[in-house]
């Protein structure tokens, strides 16, 4: 990094993401402030990224800024909530090209618009180490109450929003390319690694309609194991109902137990949900609505944990349900 | 790391930390809620610290904790904000010692006792570089509006809390021991460097007494610049005034230079401030009931920036204002 120092930085890339925040003042200041409305709850999440774990480092930075922004923004979705702002913090390599830090941000202005956000607040240091990000983002519910993991009950139906594996493949791809895709087909799955596209339409409306939600990010059936552990329930998935795209669906019918990666791999950012039946015309219309493909993949019954069932209702074994960081 | 994977260190470590939380659900939600009382502002701050920058690979983990979670504290007492919760991110390298993560949540305990306050969600990942993490946390000022950097008026006094330059004269020693010091001064230099005193006592009764504040952490003078420039004055401040423990003196007394040291060398966790001379026997007050020491250590003119004075009332000349990550 040559010419500007911190504040430099700060000044020039950052504090323009915070001009049309009042109370961010900024960024000039030592903290924000943030005053909710009457009656609304706010819902806190925070992901964090690194160079070499989360993303690769030859990814484009303006990709990376707006998949930092949009993993915390499916989070915020998933618990009905409605995006406000987000705090950032960016520990840049001490080498980094300062158009580098620009397309960054350029890529968070984009998605700022895209959203109806402003940066807060937030910290900028240098790292001896890879670019490492985190990110506090701040959402409101239109309810004193958010949408938990804990509410399924036996009977209801387990649904997923969109497409799930595409984001695991995609990044297959990029390490591998599969054989037999065509070019649209390989740009999907390496769009859908890079550029998630947070449920923020649809899960501003789910509160009310789902009985459990959660982000799905780190694999189907293991982030799907967290609503059978906090609801007390077990989730029983029909791995054929399971929503694959075109693009998937092409590899999955060339490799054996590319549907088991589908249901593990990760970085799908869906939303993961229970319903109770009643509310399923509700959920059609939201559906409709917000354009947002719904599909039911399972049910929730008394017991605990998940199964999932192949084509012939018997339960796949699964050698693992999901990404760990420290495993 | 062996043995328990990412969840298994949130379930033993972290969610601990917030189970007097009720809306942080033991962190097995996607997310927190927060409520916060009618009529007040909330005031959100976030910084990150990278180990071999922020602190020394070799600190003892509690500290290393106590002192990220003090930092932020120490921004929002420099508001005029009580603690009320944070949200954490944790990047540790793949190869830590269960035992050190365990230390690390034992400092943040013992803090969140301190301090009343409790983890309110996060995030906890792997990276191939330095330890790294980041903080966000958030306060509830008494009033609907936090104290800003832009209030100072010509005529204001300049206001210190405690002593300044002993952080960084504690991350001197460590490196190279100043001649002549006692055990006793040596510990409290290093101890000032690792475990900040945030003011947060003092703080909270602050909004209301003080016209223009900011926490003292990248050096007195460049902070002090801050309030310059968003209040549109100049800060004189005479340089025999700033406080110095015993410590910090014995090594003023014996390297020329060292207090202009003291007043560049960051890590202070100290609030600057300016006030109305109208409200000197409010401060003298909040002083004594806090058992918070204040020193005046200059005042506000018309004018733009920071100027030191010696002790013949000559404008110092110094080489660098404070700390800048990427100069």
């Amino acid at each position: 990094m040559t010419g500007s120092g911190e504040f430099g930085i700060i000044a020039r890339y950052f504090a323009p993401l915070a001009k049309d925040a009042p109370l961010a003042f900024g960024l000039a200041d030592d903290a924000a402030m943030l005053r909710p409305r009457k009656g609304r709850a706010l819902v806190l999440t925070k992901d964090a990224i690194v160079a070499g774990v989360h993303f690769l480092p030859d990814d484009p930075p303006d990709l990376i800024a707006r998949k930092l922004l949009r993993v915390n923004l499916s989070d915020l979705a998933a618990k009905g909530a409605t995006p406000v702002g987000y705090l950032m913090a960016t520990a840049f390599p001490k080498t980094v090209e300062e158009n580098w830090i620009a397309a960054f941000a350029k890529g968070l202005a984009r998605d700022q618009k895209t959203y109806g956000i402003h940066l807060l607040g937030g910290d900028t240091v240098a790292t001896p180490g890879p670019a490492t990000f985190s990110l506090t983002a701040i959402g409101e519910t239109p309810a004193r109450t958010m949408l938990r993991r804990s509410g399924a009950k036996p009977g209801d139906l387990v649904c997923v929003t969109g497409t799930i594996g595409d984001g695991g493949l995609g990044l297959a791809e990029l390490r591998q390319p599969h054989e037999g895709l065509t070019p649209a087909q390989r740009r999907h799955l390496i769009s859908r690694y890079r550029l998630p596209q947070p449920r923020t339409g649809f899960g501003a409306h789910l509160n009310g309609v789902a009985s459990a939600s959660l982000d799905i990010s780190d694999g189907l059936i293991q982030d799907l194991g967290h609503i059978a552990r906090q609801s007390g329930v077990r989730l029983v998935i029909d791995s054929r109902s399971v929503p694959l795209s075109p693009a998937a669906l092409r590899v999955v019918r060339a490799n054996q137990g590319a549907t088991i990666n589908a249901m593990t791999a990760g970085d799908d950012y869906e939303i993961g949900f229970t319903i109770n039946r009643k509310n399923l015309k509700k959920l059609n219309d939201l559906s409709v609505s917000t354009a947002t493909p719904v599909t039911v993949i399972g049910w929730v019954e008394q017991g605990q944990g998940v199964t999932a069932l192949d084509e012939e209702g018997i339960p796949l074994r699964l050698p693992h349900a999901g990404f760990d960081h420290f495993r």
